[in-house]
């Protein structure tokens, strides 16, 4: 029924081009993991578990290429030539590292096999990599699905969709699945300045999946919500502390207070792993700064004079006490938070 | 000091055409009546204040080129022509009415003169409205320059500095008439989606007066509220119900819930004429909605698809429970709200 962000095909990958979007659809398939790399590097694939996943397969296209069976030759080329190169894409994406790892631990345990059965092992982990983030996404889609009455209208920020998942994403699977169900499910889209996610990525991606959404600036969610149109929030997350404080996309918190004023409840849709137990609370998260063009000059034209000053964060932290929930695969937690491993188990 | 919107200079206007803006200061000199119509018409000069102005002076203009002694002949001239023509340029700009109905009747009142005498009568009423409407900013920001702490930062919503009016503005007359007073103010500006006023306006003339300025996406202001940089918000006002609830750029209501949530004082700075006692309450306002493609193609490229749904309302309105305090030329209102006379004397 959706798209895919990212897939294997016919012994290639398969990647929408994201840069394109939403003028176009175009998709990069390839079986050369030198143009993995350049898709990642320019951001035609993003989204934390899609580059993850990009970078599995990766490994598997550039071992693919290799010929001969000369196992050290195979562990210093796929090491030192393709995990390298890949790795060296993104600096602080974290899922790729984890990925990557996989893929290395795989050969590592796999090195005394024959080389078509090595590639066959590194293939496999690949899929499994891929068919666990779908996962996820299917059980925070249904997790969350539960919780919406019908019908309903959703405002969300960003983009949390199929766009940047092996499946169909964290705050939209749940939109996804609770239409599958049948619930009739509105979105509304923050367009989310400076980098407009929402508009090209959401908007796109929900209207692709034939879900009615309505594109707003940022700054005009009170309104809709006074209007009581809005019965739920839902977001994504980067990282979760151990008291529930939340980071994500920047203008996340303003929409946390809106809810608390308008009596909404906001709810938090990410993978168990976002949890980060080893930070206490928000005031440990740094909140990093991005470039001024980003504001001044988005998009091709210059709205500012040139010299101008800006304040950039890339992200807020949202305290955990504007937080009715969080929808993970492993269940929802709701207040009081901190009892995160009662769960575990689900 | 302060650059001029508008101005009268040796027998012709002169206005900064605002289009050209923050790219590049170009100024618009004529003795022709007809580029002041194209001007108000294209936005060359925008603000209420600013287009009542320029209209008054497109009828001394139009006057100035009358030739004869035919006061038959000269009536209809200016009003089927000139005035009807100037009138016809922005369809909801009251002030440009307002400012067209005091230009006729002075005409009216002054008919039996000789043509000079009435060319020299009109002229001075122009310069009137011009003089009265900067009286009117002057006081604006002595009244709320007054309230301010020193040292202290600001945070905006959209424009309402001198490029609206022929003085210095509204809320931001109150930043420059408090920095001439020797005090340390700082300002944060919302860039103001979807029209980015506040980018391209309010940075680009509060840089130009030396004023410490920092630009934000208006989903930004709560991060920075929660760092406890800000003091006061002051926003200027469309239009104020008796009760106190306010009609203002969209994201104002936004700005208000945020303060409230961090105890921020909330100001409006408005010419007392602001208020409408014929409406009791923001329920009565009626929320105009403009063209979609001010979010979907507002940076000269398409940033969502073509056939998006858009929710794009113009201005919000702030219930009356949220604002500090009203700053106009008469003085500051506090609550309890609505005993709009007492000051009225002042």
């Amino acid at each position: 029924m959706h798209l895919k962000a990212i897939e294997w095909k016919a012994n290639k990958v398969r990647m929408i081009d994201q840069t394109k979007l939403p003028e176009k659809i175009e998709f990069i398939e390839t079986d050369d993991y030198k143009v993995v790399e350049e898709a990642i590097k320019n951001l035609r694939i993003r989204g934390a578990p899609a580059i993850g996943i990009a970078g599995a397969f990766g490994v598997v296209l550039g071992l693919n290429k290799f010929q001969g069976n000369d196992k050290n030759e195979l562990n210093t080329y796929i090491k030192k030539e393709v995990i390298q190169s890949l790795r060296s894409t993104r600096p602080t994406a974290k899922n790729l590292f984890w990925a990557l790892s996989k893929m290395e631990e795989t050969i590592n345990n796999y090195l005394d096999l024959p080389v078509e059965e090595i590639k066959k092992k590194v293939f496999e982990e690949a899929l499994r990599i891929l068919s666990e983030d779908e996962e996820i996404s299917r059980k925070i889609g249904q997790n969350g699905a539960e919780i919406l009455k019908d019908p309903s209208t959703i405002l969300t920020h960003c983009n949390t969709g199929f766009l940047v998942s092996g499946g169909i994403g964290t705050a939209l699977a749940i939109v996804y699945t609770a239409i599958e169900q049948g619930k009739k499910i509105k979105v509304f889209a923050d367009e989310t300045r400076p980098l407009l996610q929402g508009s090209r990525l959401t908007v796109w991606e929900l209207m692709n999946a034939g879900v009615d959404v309505t594109l707003i600036c940022d700054n005009m969610a009170a309104t809709v919500m006074k209007q009581g149109i809005i019965d739920y929030a839902v977001v994504g997350a980067d990282r979760i502390a151990r008291n529930g404080d939340t980071a994500n996309k920047i203008g996340t918190y303003n929409v946390a207070i809106l809810c608390e004023k308008h009596h909404i409840p906001f709810f938090v849709a990410a993978p168990y792993s976002t949890f980060d137990f080893d930070m206490a609370g928000g005031e440990e998260i740094k909140i990093e700064e991005r470039a001024p063009d980003e504001i001044i000059c988005g998009f091709g034209k210059n709205t500012a004079p040139h010299n101008t000053k800006v304040y950039n964060p890339a992200f807020d932290v949202t305290p955990n006490e504007l937080i009715s929930g969080f929808i993970t695969e492993v269940g929802v937690f709701r207040p009081p938070f901190g009892k995160w491993e009662k769960l575990k188990k689900y």
